[in-house]
């Protein structure tokens, strides 16, 4: 299992939390999603070799929220 | 037609809006409502003598916001 750390701007909510967490889950080979609303940091946790950082970061876009890094 | 003007607290998103503008609409009488997000404003246009402003108020305090006025 691996964790990645993702920043992400405009998240103001629990809305936009579930949103975040949500559009991550549906991602084949995403454990966990852990979502810290006020520090904007997103933690995905994944089984390696499935899901790519390129991938997390375009459901996150999708959902209309920036991924700074 | 009638308008009554309230104030919420707490709507920081477009969910939020949306979250707002969904459980007013959905009383009955309620024609129109309009959600300012940077001034808090909620102005709901409805049919004299069907909703009352405790319904309103009651709505928008169920998905989690508070009503200043």
């Amino acid at each position: 299992m691996n964790t990645k750390q993702l920043e992400v701007q405009g998240m103001t909510c629990g809305h936009c939390e579930s949103a975040v967490k949500g559009a991550l889950q549906e991602l084949t080979g995403v454990e966990n999603v852990d979502v810290h609303l006020d520090s904007g940091k997103v933690e995905v946790t994944f089984k390696e070799g499935t899901v790519t950082e390129a991938d997390m970061k375009e459901a996150i876009e999708e959902q209309g929220y920036d991924v700074v890094t």
